[in-house]
């Protein structure tokens, strides 16, 4: 079944591996008519970007994207716009061990089956992280749309291991969060949070974490029961960010403890606008929109990837073996999974947005 | 958008309303040549039916389904299959108020804007629990293709409130489960859970709780990455169910918190198999099963009609008031919802088993 | 593969048998708001309807209709809609046959191979022209959506044999076809066409012919190239009626002996609007509507059901036969085929007007 | 609405323009495991390459293509295969004219409106024949998919003008319509349609013509009805391609002419095989594969480039205006669109071959 098409009238396509030529996206029903900000999207490109510092992997990737179709005098013209990256210099040497050893908690060992041994291994192939830069193009396309809109998407590290963020206003998180290593708006969790990710980067091991996304100013009427929910669709897309082991939304799995009458956001009148005291329903009634802000997090499991030897089986030889990975790994994926986060909420938010006719097929003029 | 049709090569299309004249579900895609049971389709709804137990409303609904099409001499044809209940001898007169005044928790709001107040708000509509109906049924015919593969889906309650069970065996979950009426396995959990429901029912109140499926001998290489991943799929359908608010696969939320080296299932050979010593992963490596028992969570919020009062709006004099809702309500909606949830990983795992060839197109005379 | 779906934004799913429980359509996208005229409905499904007069079938079908859900106090509200007809007192004896001995000229042979001998062979099941009764629910209410849009779809007998009709203008099409049994508007025509067909009748045979559709007022834009252009899209649907061999678009099949510059429609100003001399592009240029009329035609085989005796294979005891088939066939399906290509011209029409933005998804209170 | 996705389970997504970056195509459901002849695919290409002879434009473009993803080590490897030929020394200087003055017969005029100016006009942009390589491409691929089936996919010129061929072998075909420029299998005629392609080339005009495609040895159960039928796809994809105007199948438009006792194929047994005595429906019944070849012919409108001065509307002054067009353009399309049409023919028989499960969806290795 193909399966790298995601979205209904803003459809992305993802294309490329790790180690190949290169990793694309084709983007399908961008509005005609929008200016598109290179500087945005090369901006966004970055925030993913490995060796930013110390506390990601030192490899370098000089992602310099390409768009390929879809733009003409710097505006979409309706068509499908292909973006691109071009890999240089990949040295697929260090993979060449994961042919036949596959790494514990990777896709090696269903992938090698899957794809009775032909997939392409190399970097991981299309199981690499490096494909979310196809989601993070595709995220700087839909945030400059969304904008348009007056809608934000912002996501922020609220856990690295058991180290928790304080909750923030919403200018703070604005404010602050790119402030830091780790993309946490709470400056004083933030630092907590470095000095483990160097503590656990020293043991060669990693380690997971929280993510928040907030949609902010949303209209009221998205998502399109009942399958095409809004806690669906975001669901189905945060599960595409590789190492993403579950999502809740408003209250979560909060929920479970608490009554109806605890639960339940009784609705008011602010200055007219219907609103809601609380928001534990995370901006969502029925599976759509009430226009309070959107909010969900998503668990990141720690990257899978580390230098302690582990036990795993030798597919040849059908022996158990240990594997001790070399190469620069991320001991924590979490900073640079913010941006991504962000851009698929962008992503399903404008598929949902021209779908329920807030976003307009065509700019004017 | 149209949005009432999930999957790709075993599609379910709902429809009908609460109050209209039926629920009904097209299933297509489901293979020729399956016989099919119809006292175990019976079996299932009747698991979800409410007025089983103290525990749950005590609103009748006599839900005896007919086969519209797609069955000839009790044999699927390979043809759509529609399922259907004829509603009878509704009483929409409790639902009147909810037309200009919201039920906090509910769709009623975004619903009336969303379809400009020409949705049909009679017992919800659309957006009742009684749409569920046709999640069993579809779940019901899938359950019956798995089995001919040797997969067995099994959901069982494992919180509500505060109260949680103890992990359990397989054998015993699938003993006794459908002993107790949360169904849930740890019996003396159950115990108490159902006090506190009835409790709860007592102060007109409901409470929330959490879900766990497991899905056992899954092939290996179900879920087509990257957007139809397995966690993709599975939490699409998921929150597809009403009230559900959170998901989460293997370790969970609890990911956070572990290292690379906790968290990584290692692997090791099991008489000539390759196993994993934990289960971290919840049977999931990069979207695709890798053999292990597959299992996941759902959060479902307590059921938001309650009786009593809250603040609300009333749509039509733009002024607030208090809703005091009469009507019998679940007081815990969990234990009707776990045949739903069962029913629902019984749907994405056929899709997922056409898709990737384990589930022939055509059973053999 | 799933194959009962149709369209994009007002979609269409087919069920049921020609003889089982039901024939019916669930209807997806159709804008909230829309009020529903029942007899409307009714009177296109009477169109279609066999034993209208001596030129077709003398069975009796009484088609009398239900709506199952979607449609509340008369008015659409943005759920599925499902209609359906339940079939009454059907005789299926005359069919038994059919299971072993496939008819020539009908889908018994593939259909039999395809569904491993599966299928619903009684009164056709699936591949029964009965089935296009659902097109012709899904048309009577796309047709009343057109109609508030100013769009009019308009289907005439051109040729049946080779009794050709003279191109007749656009009023007398509407004014005319309807007062003859088979559909044509050149009355004089249509007067041998109903000799034509009661002779070949007379002589246990069948007859072919041509149906032309009109698009009259379409908006400029219709259509999504590259994969969904108008012609793609109406071509898909002209090909799911049974016994349709060819379509063609404007000067059609004539283009061949044209030359560029006799085929080229030329633009000018006709009152401030744009305009073209000829429209040999059937409305039609790069799959887009140009805002003349659409204009296309397809080609109806003969009934294959005929009282002629024919020679085909027992499949049971692999030796040849001669079939000689009883029961009261169509000696020319084309007048009954008249409104089923009017009705699903008008659900491709509303499909990509609500995806073109044409139509809206919510008619206003 | 997105439109640039054909198919299902075999599907081709087209990106770029005639004078952009490049023109690509992402193919997504080839099966892991294919041995890729790259030779083939360039030879494929060099078909539809403009400036073969006399007959075409004297355009070159050099169309070396490139694999950009989806192939490892000249194997698929079951990820996305994206192919583009990146476009080099393009002039757009002679397209300026038609930002404002709609070419008559072009797809100028509604693609103006439809996006609101902004599509890109540089060589016709994403409405030029130039973007059928894609089609090309994909069709180079699923050839070699359909060739490990014994499926072969065969087009030919059958009609310029008004110069018909007779009637080949297959054999004949096979081996004639290579070696004529117009790729027409009866040698005579082609040679007279040489000389007419000449001659209307001399005049600044152009013309017409028919083409057939054979898909030989087709297995039993093509198509998926009913809105899949093999008609549907085919001629879905068929109307894909630029100045189609018509298709039909088998007897296509001679239907109407015939009676059933003539239309009907009747069955034979042919050392075991069940085959029929005549091919007019074309090798479909019901929408599916019966086993005998499968023919259907599509209708090429005259290129509507001519050098001959037409009238139009300049769309910035609202004045009517002579256009007389520069460049070179073919006086005949039809001997680059037989490659074309075998493609996109090669492309729906992958889709329904794999949806059916006579492809596999991986090789073994």
């Amino acid at each position: 079944m193909p399966a790298n098409i995601l979205g209904k009238n803003f459809k992305i396509i993802s294309f490329g591996e790790s180690h190949g030529e290169c990793v694309g996206v084709v983007i399908e029903g961008c509005p005609a008519g929008l200016k598109i900000d290179l500087d945005q999207i090369q901006k966004e490109i970055d925030k993913r970007k490995p060796g930013q510092s110390a506390l990601t992997t030192q490899r370098k990737e000089e992602d310099k994207f390409k768009i390929l179709s879809g733009v003409f005098n710097g505006i979409t013209t309706g068509a499908p716009i292909c973006l691109a990256v071009f890999n240089k210099d990949v040295d697929s040497s260090k993979y060449e061990i994961i042919k036949k050893i596959p790494r514990p908690g990777h896709s090696d060992l269903p992938a090698f089956f899957k794809y009775n041994g032909f997939n392409d291994w190399r970097g991981g192939g299309r199981f690499s992280g490096r494909m979310t830069l196809n989601y993070v193009f595709a995220g700087a396309i839909a945030k400059q749309i969304l904008e348009k809109s007056g809608i934000e998407v912002l996501a922020h590290t609220i856990q690295i291991g058991k180290i928790k963020a304080e909750k923030q206003k919403n200018e703070d998180i604005r404010k602050n969060k790119e402030r830091t290593l780790v993309r946490c708006a709470d400056l004083k969790a933030a630092e907590k949070m470095e000095n483990l990710i160097l503590e656990i980067k020293e043991q060669g091991d990693s380690v997971g974490g929280i993510i928040e996304c907030l949609i902010l100013n949303p209209p009221v009427g998205l998502g399109e029961p009942v399958f095409n929910s809004l806690e669906s669709e975001l669901a189905k897309a945060m599960f595409s960010i590789p190492a993403v082991k579950g999502i809740d939304f408003g209250a979560g799995f909060g929920v479970a403890e608490l009554k109806g009458s605890e639960n339940n956001d009784e609705f008011f009148l602010e200055q007219g606008k219907i609103s809601t005291k609380t928001n534990n329903s995370g901006g969502i009634l029925g599976g759509i929109s009430n226009g309070m802000p959107i909010v969900f997090r998503i668990a990141v499991k720690p990257t899978p990837s580390i230098a302690k030897p582990q036990q795993t089986i030798n597919l040849e030889t059908k022996k158990q073996e240990y594997l001790k990975l070399e190469g620069r790994h991320d001991p924590c994926i979490i900073p640079r999974a913010v941006p991504v986060m962000e851009s698929m909420a962008a992503v399903v938010l404008t598929d949902l947005g021209i779908s329920g006719g807030f976003i307009p097929k065509v700019f004017r003029k």
